[in-house]
């Protein structure tokens, strides 16, 4: 049974690595470099862990996948967005990300900007136009935009990102380094199953639920990344080992096994959430127990 | 009369300087420092046209301002974003605008990058927000929110701020000029003035006035900008004078008269277009003289 939801899992996943580049301006097309970018962002090899969540939580509710794949697609856009501006020079300095050059290095920093700009924007053009194929009641399109733009802002994404690049130089306690990520990871994978909720017009009850159950599994998932980051090879993880150097991570707060037993927590806070949802959940109890297999 | 509608304006923009700072999140809240780039870049002293544009349309149509005074401001977010990024060191490296120190160099990079993106975010979060108080029936506010994304994708300021960027080591024509600033500077007036009557519920027919008015005042305003970089003093121009330094402007191509016979031109077409809405357009045609006494 497992093995079938993983592989139901991993078929949502293809469905979204189809449909990312054709929501994409052509190649050819003015402005190339721009878009080339783009392209190259948002291909990368990826789990695809934001939009699975989106189209799983949607189908849950009984919404078709078809229906909701664009939306999904829009959460990896702004996922995609998120990592180039993470990996520029003033910001992480990365060079090498899922095992490829960073934008910045192969297209140069203007470009590389322009391009996280450009699928921020196509996020919020396809969330607009993703309206007429849903049969909301209890939301409108505006809603789920306004839930997008919020777990962005300063309140979200941008605030932890924000809080990581003042904290540079700085001790992080375990408080502020959970801040960070529960904002920088946490608020789009909170975004990505309300969207999905909201698209099959679940109640608020159920949306909440599936709330909680993102906002652990997102934490859960950016400290399997930590681990990662010590336990892995670089072709393992796409990025040099070792390569998060003198940044505070989970793990030197709390060791490799600290941080898997943290994940473990996280995950049984998640699965516990979903509860009074029954079987029909079984999709994100499986999505939990990828990202616990993931740390080990 | 034309001194009453100047005064009239004037007035508008007045509503939107005060309402901006209320849009933003309180300084004191974490991120400070992205929270404190965000106030230092949109209340830097401006000419708010495109909110004005925005207000002034939407009252022509017979909507109140106070229910598109932060549509209005949301353009405003836009613009101040992409001039953020236009100014980084990898778009044109400047340390100067509207006589204060950039956000980069005020801020670091970092943050005015952040800022850039928060800034860009609540434009939409706003949008998202304005539905409630708008009667609409031709459009929702999703067109709303699509229109505004679609003028600032790769089809349009990103495409031209893209191509400006490609284009630093060549020899620019006429041509690629102008397909540069209709972009860069000539899609958020249209978008501006579009959201305006679109929040007044306007007739397509209308609307498609407005836009025509809106595109032709933005080239314009554009070449104003560049007269000004050469016949104005850093005083008057809020930047050092002469800071195109060897970028290709219409001023190069054309000379300080030639650029100013084309924006009188450009001006002759944004107030023909208005012909149909008689009287009621007068704010705009005020609009244009406006665009036009700045180019002397």
């Amino acid at each position: 049974m497992a093995h079938d939801i993983s592989g139901h899992l991993a078929g949502l996943a293809r469905q979204v690595e189809l449909r990312l580049p054709q929501l994409l301006p052509d190649l050819d097309q003015r402005p190339e470099s721009v878009h080339r970018a783009m392209h190259y962002a948002l291909t990368s090899p990826g789990k695809r862990l934001r939009p699975v969540l989106t189209l799983a939580v949607a189908e849950m509710f009984g919404t078709q996948v078809r229906s909701v794949v664009d939306l999904a697609c829009s959460v990896e856009m702004v996922h995609a967005c998120s990592l180039i501006l993470d990996d520029l020079p003033s910001m992480d300095n990365a060079r090498l990300r899922r095992g490829r050059a960073t934008v910045h290095i192969e297209f140069g920093e203007g470009v590389a900007i322009l391009a996280s700009f450009a699928l921020f924007n196509r996020a919020f053009e396809l969330v607009a136009e993703s309206g007429h194929r849903l049969a909301l009641s209890r939301y409108t399109t505006e809603d789920i935009s306004h839930h997008l733009a919020t777990s962005i802002g300063t309140g979200g994404l941008i605030g932890g990102q924000a809080l990581d690049l003042e904290s540079r130089q700085e001790d992080l306690d375990l408080e502020r380094l959970e801040y960070i990520h529960s904002h920088k990871t946490g608020a789009l994978f909170i975004a990505a199953g309300e969207m999905g909720a909201m698209a099959a017009d679940a109640r608020r009850r159920d949306l909440d639920l599936v709330s909680r159950f993102a906002k652990n599994l997102g934490l859960a998932f950016q400290i399997t990344d930590d681990v990662l980051d010590v336990t892995g090879t670089t072709e393992e993880i796409g990025k040099e080992a070792g390569s998060d150097g003198d940044k505070v991570t989970f793990v030197k707060l709390l060791g490799v096994e600290g941080s898997q037993l943290l994940v473990k927590e996280l995950l049984q806070f998640a699965v516990d959430s979903l509860a009074p949802l029954g079987r029909r959940a079984d999709p994100l109890r499986e999505l939990a127990a990828f990202v616990e297999h993931r740390s080990r």
